[in-house]
Order: structure tokens, then C-alpha cells, then sequence
């Protein structure tokens, strides 16, 4: 197998998401079922906005794949963007006639401000449009088939919430991981959870919202993952490259 | 600007091509139809097969452009094949419950062999899916948002036949770059033209094909491309690494 | 400029450290002395071992740099290991005809069980001459020579200690920085610092090491770094990738 | 193993020529030896300049090999060059206070013009120290250690001269090696290659030199190297990035 590699597109409001990924093994069992769950997954969760009502989001298999077994060749993916009916005009590819109002309120803490300044734009729209929660379905798509592969060799992944706002959970030894699938906001403890929920209540009504840390467990890992001999082949660098781009 | 990088996806007789494009800048012009004239020009030339006469290619922009503009974000493009509806079990994504007839006789001069051996294969239709000269119309079109990024530098791209079979032309001194593109084989020169199209008809009833050798002028390009310093940032490197791959 | 990209090689008691840094522009100014105060720093700090006493990394410009400016080329750094002669048997390059003893005794928290597993070793000193923090060394003198080309543009370094064992500072909101130079452990507070000397004393009798954690100061960077339009470009990402590394 | 890279370093007459290589596998037999052929075929071949007398090249392993066998870490390389003693300040790394005499005449056909250019030199010495046959000492040290690797697996590599000038050989089907090294200008059949001398005789005179073209051939390849699957993973793209590069 070559290096895993993939690249991703599609604006938030536009007519959906492409995703490419490169260097998969030939003859891997894949099917559009092994991604719906973590694109489910990723749908869940306390609190998430009025948008998650409309998309139902599928993974289409567009190329790669034949009769249930990747090819060897690129993976291409595509998700529709069930909202893209109601902004054909706002986010035309072609030029429209029409004036489009622009979005100038800057949203905190995202990358706004230095979007718009980076690449010139007086509509910021051109920037949120990709820097939105909704580009994460397609990385976590990716995320599923690697999963698929790498379920191949016994490697599992488990997550949890470790805090929401100022809740943290006292992490219990064992993890039902069943009942932390079912807690509203994946906490390995019923009343922490709880507790967390009602922080999410409380930061509603002041149009605010909380900040959180997860933490991904991965079991049958091999040994010798990573390299010692060279600083970017080292395990933590090339974990938080990957990891941290695919949350 | 990033680095320019372009990962292809899909199969001949798949659903159809699948581009994404990282590293354009914002606000380059940027619509399908500047794309429609170099995928009409692919599929020119003598000698072409019947797949021709099904396909008439057009990239639709999925993402990465607004109102005719770029937006900075990956641009992804969309090449549906036409003859998918012919195809739809012996390529289908999932599992089918007919025996499909496997490919076993091997495209001489083609990724067939090495293909099916390097991925284990015993149906060569999962290489020569991907070894396929409609990959091609991928990479054009990749191509063709170079050359309208190109075009705001003033560079300019042309291209004609040197030689088919055993035929080579006496390049003339100026090129009328519109004769070159009336010509059934772009040849330089009307009666080599006609040579190069004989040779091809003579090969025709054996079954055989012939190659042949073209040459690309660029024009307009600024000094300072590449760099002496290292051996990978030389322009004999990379212009080859780049043409070699058609892009 | 292209991308700055570095090779570092040598092992902690072979003959020396090689460097090799390619992507920094021509005309640039840089001497050996702009890369001997973070070497120094490097071998400060509280509670090292011996070997800083055996060592004054000196690092020498073996190429890339003429009459003090930059070529474009790439520059190419040499430190040498005066302990090296200590070591010519044990480390030698060459096969010697003696016995060298092995090592067997494996450091928890380093990568000797790992390297020595994925590499096949049975003398675990085959690993811990590379991951050994001698090789920072390398990857400090790399850091000087990007430092000197980012205070081109008024870009300005400064770290600190945030927390040694379960000793935590608290960070004034002013720092002083020629303090924190001076303070055995880097500690922004003088008080605070002293409790960190004595948790490290603490450790020592019992063969002990303890952790910490450091912050990184960066002023006057510009605006829009990174791409929020790509997994792969995000700040954060690329940040971490670095800074991990130790660049 | 991961991947095969390198970085090389080092101006023609300056302190000597710097590699570093990473991504060989660990247990590899390796020795200052093995590179010594290859550096000495390099400096043979009729017409070489008077420089080819004063260096007689040896490449020193700085690092990344015990006791013959390579550690998995970078390997380091170092290649002195003896002319330096004469260039210590024309080629100072430090600024110097005597006036240098700058090269003014630039060389055609090489990269002088575009590289004074690109860098803003007002010396071309800049661009030639760089630009330079010298660096292809450089990576014929790398490229003897990449076969020291590749002769595990059985492959083999050959090389000949197919041209000099207007001279070209008829290759025999049947080619003798031993006598092709032994040729002056390494020419497969005797008699072209006393032509192919005089042709560099008879250009010399007018202060001109002659071009020429090699053929490399390889066997023990195994099938499956490269793959269809994606344009830059094709082999010929691939073989032809490294060749280009070892010109």
C-alpha cells in the first residue's frame, strides 16, 4: 500500500461534499453501509443546531470500489447537501444577476477574521462556508473507511467526552462504551452527563456555547507505529497531524 | 497560494470522474466553460474509438467557486460517464448476485499484466478500469484550471504531433496554431498530416495501434521557475514529472 | 522561497550531528553566532546530567552560506560530539574485531522497547543513540536558523516553564523575560521556580526524572497563516506538527 | 521502511558536500567502500576538466551506521573537497574584508542567467558554486548507497554512452560490461567510441563542449513497482523524476 492520502471539498451550503482518498489496499470489503454509522454519529450529540434535522447525511461510493471490494484505485465519495435547494442563488458556481446580501458579522473563535483578510474577501460567507462543522462529515467519512481498513488488522476505536464547559467526569476504570453511544453527550458517566447537559442549557439562553475535550482510545495497535530516528515520524506528531485534523 | 495538488478518482465504465484541486488562490475567474474546450479536444483526433461517439464529456463544478469565482477552497469536479447505464452490475459498487464474465485476455503495452499481479487480481477489468486512456479526461480538466490560472500570467500553452508511426514532420519555422487544431492528427503541416493519418489506417486492419510523439510550447513563462539549488526543485525535473503525468 | 523543509542525522555518541536545511531564500544574513545563544540555552536548565559538561555544541556552517549571507542553497550545519573519541569502538562505523558490550537494560518512556521491536535490535543501544536528547541538539541549531529568518519580519520567540511535577506557576500577567533567562528552570516566578528546583531534587534520590509542561511565546506574527480552506493547512495542525517536533 | 529521501548540501569550492538520507531500513550492510566504486566511475571519462586531478573523493559516513550495518537512522555523509584550501576566502562563510572579484561572465546552458535572476546575485559565483558538476558528487554518493540497498533484491544496474555529439553507437545486442568501463567515454562498441573521442577533440579547440546521451539499464526488477491507480504513482513519471535528477 502506498501513503494514505486524501483530499476534501464542498462548502457548507453548496451542492454537497467530495472526498478523495488515495492509497488503499486492493481488495478490502467496502460498502456504503461500513460509513453510515460514524456519519450518524457524528449527527448526534446534545444541543446540535436545527440543521442536523435536514441533512441525513449519506456517503455515496463513487469510484474505487466494485462489487464490495476497493480496486486498488482512489476512493471517491461524495455526500449531498440536502439544503442546497434552498441556496441555488446564494451559492451559484455560475455568476447570478441578483444581489446576493453579504454576511459581515464575524463569527468568534473561528476563522473569520483571518479568512477574510487572507484572501481579500468583503462577503465572509466565501469563508464560512468551508470553515464549518459541516466539512467535518467529510473527514469523518474518510475517517470511517480508514477505520474499515484498519479493522482489518484488530484496531479498534472508542471515544468519550472528558468535559463540557467546567464539567469534567471522574473517568471510571472500565467503560461501558454501549451506554456512553446512548448518553446525550457520550459520557462514560450517567450523572456527569447530566451535569454536562444542563452546562449546555445554561449557556443557551446567553447565545453563547461550550467548548469540551474528547478523548479517541485505540485498541490492537501494533508496536512500532512511528519511527524514533527522525522528528516527523515520531508517533505523537504524526497522531495529532492526522487525529486532530479529523475530529 | 499553497502548492498545487490534485488527487483523480473513477473507473472507465464506473459512475464516472471524480477531481479534487487544492491550492488555487481566491478569486480567480472560473467557470465551466473553461473547461469545455480542452475536454472537446481530447476527444478529437483520427482514429479515435466508438467510446467517443457515446461520450461527450462536461465538468461540472461541484465546490470551491462562487458566483465565477474561486474561493480559496478546494475546487472538485465532476465527470459523469455517460455509458454507466450500460454498466451498472458488471461495475457495480456493491456485490451482485449474477456471475459477471472476468477480463482474462491482457492489453499488450498497458498496466494489465503488472497490474493484476502487483494487486492479486484474476479479472484484469479492475485494472484496465483505471489504466484507461478516460482517465485522461480527468486529468484535462485538472489541466485546464491550470491553464486558466496560467493565463493570468500571460502563459500560454500549445501543442502539436511530431511524429505518429514512422512518420515525423519538418516542424516549420512560425506554426499556425489554428490550422494545428483543424488538423484530424494537429499535425503542422497539411501533407505530413495526411501521412501520419495514412499510417494510422494502415495499421488498423492488423489490429494494431501506433504511438507517436507531440511537443508542448509554453509561452509567457517568467524566468526563475524551478531552482538550481536542489536536485528536486529543478524545471527538467519537475516539467517532466508534471508532463509525464499529462496533467 | 520554497517550502523550508530539514533532514537531521547522528547519533548521540557517533562523531557528531549533520544538518541539512533546504527552502531558505538567498541573501539572508546568518553567522555561526546567531545559532550559539539557543545552543547554550539548550544546555542550561536545572538538574541536566554530566554530559552537558563534556559538551559545548558549537554548531559550524558547512555550506549554503557565503561571506555571510545566504546562497538559496541549502545550508548544511555540523556539530561535533567531543565525546566522540570516547566512543570510536563502541560507535564505530566499521565493524571492530572486540566485543562490545550490549545493552539490554530498557528506559521506560523512551522508545527503546518499540525501536528495539521494530527494528529487530538486540542491543537496545542501536536506539537510544538517535532517540536521545543529544539529537535536539540538531533540532535546536535547525530552530536558530528559522528564528533568524522570521526576525526578518519583526517575528519574536520567548518560552517558559508553566509546570514541573505538580508544581505549577502561576503566569504573571507581565512577564519578565531576562528573569525567566536567568532562573534555573525557566519559571516566570522566582518563588515558584525554587519549588520546582526542590520537586526535582525530590525526584533524584530515587532515580527519578519528573515532567513539565512549557509555553511558547510568538509575537508579531502576520495574519493568515495556515488556510482554514484544507484539513491539512489549519494552524493548529501545522503548529502542533512543528512544535512537537521541538523545531 | 519509509520512504527514500535526501537532502545534499554543499557549494563546489567550498568546505565539502553534505548528504543526509532517511528512510533505509535498519540491518543494512554498509561500509565507506561500497560507495568508493561509483565516486571513482564519476570522476573517470574522457575530457573531464583539470579539477578531476586535484579531487580524488572520498564520501566519509558521519553517521547512521554501527559496526557496518545501518542503524534504521538517517545516514550522514560527508565528502571533504581539497580544493578548498584555496577558496577559504573567495568561499568564506564569514564575511570577509579583502574585496572578492565577482564572476560576471555567465556560462550558457546552464542555470546562471535564471538563477543571478531569481536570487538577485550581482555574482554569479552565487549561482555556479551550486550549479555545478561537483554536486553531482552529491548524489552519486546517494545513489551508491540506494544500490548498496536495491543489490539485496537482485537488482543490478548498468550504464553506457548511446551518443557524443553527432556520434552514435549501434548497440550491440550483447553488451560486455567490463569492456564498457574500460572505454574512455564508456561506449558499448570500440570503434564509435575512438569517434566519439575525436568528436570531444574537435570541439575542444573552438573552447565548445558536446552533449551526449546515456542509457541506464536495470534488471531484477520486480513486477508491481509504481501502480496505474494514480498519476503520480506511474513508474515512468517516477523512474524519470529520479534519472532527470541524477543528470
Amino acid at each position: 500500500m502506498g501513503q494514505f492520502r486524501f483530499l476534501t471539498a464542498g462548502e457548507s451550503h453548496g451542492k454537497g461534499l467530495t472526498m478523495i482518498i488515495e492509497g488503499l489496499p486492493a481488495g478490502l470489503p467496502l460498502s456504503e453501509a461500513d460509513l453510515a454509522p460514524d456519519l450518524a454519529r457524528r449527527q448526534g450529540g446534545y444541543g446540535r443546531g436545527g440543521r442536523m434535522k435536514i441533512e441525513k447525511d449519506h456517503a455515496e461510493i463513487m469510484g474505487g470500489v466494485r462489487h464490495g471490494l476497493t480496486l486498488g484505485s482512489p476512493v471517491a465519495l461524495w455526500i449531498e447537501n440536502r439544503d442546497w435547494v434552498n441556496w441555488t442563488e446564494k451559492m451559484a458556481i455560475e455568476p447570478v444577476d441578483i444581489e446576493i446580501e453579504r454576511v459581515t458579522r464575524l463569527r468568534p473563535g473561528h476563522a473569520d477574521l483571518p479568512g477574510a483578510i487572507k484572501y481579500g474577501f468583503d462577503d465572509v460567507r466565501n469563508v464560512l462556508e468551508r470553515a464549518s462543522a459541516r466539512e467535518t462529515a467529510a473527514r469523518v467519512a474518510v475517517g470511517a473507511v480508514a477505520k474499515r481498513l484498519l479493522a482489518e488488522f484488530g484496531i479498534v476505536f472508542h471515544s468519550h467526552t472528558l468535559s463540557i464547559a467546567d464539567v469534567r467526569v471522574q473517568v471510571p476504570s472500565t467503560i461501558d462504551w454501549d451506554a456512553v453511544e446512548n448518553d446525550p453527550v457520550r459520557c462514560a458517566d450517567a450523572a456527569t452527563g447530566e451535569a454536562m447537559v444542563a452546562a449546555i442549557n445554561a449557556a443557551k439562553p446567553q447565545g453563547d456555547t461550550v467548548g469540551g475535550e474528547i478523548e479517541v482510545r485505540v485498541s490492537g495497535v501494533p508496536l512500532g507505529l512511528g519511527s524514533h530516528v527522525h522528528w516527523d515520524r515520531k508517533l505523537d506528531c504524526l497522531l495529532y497531524t492526522s487525529d486532530a485534523a479529523d475530529e
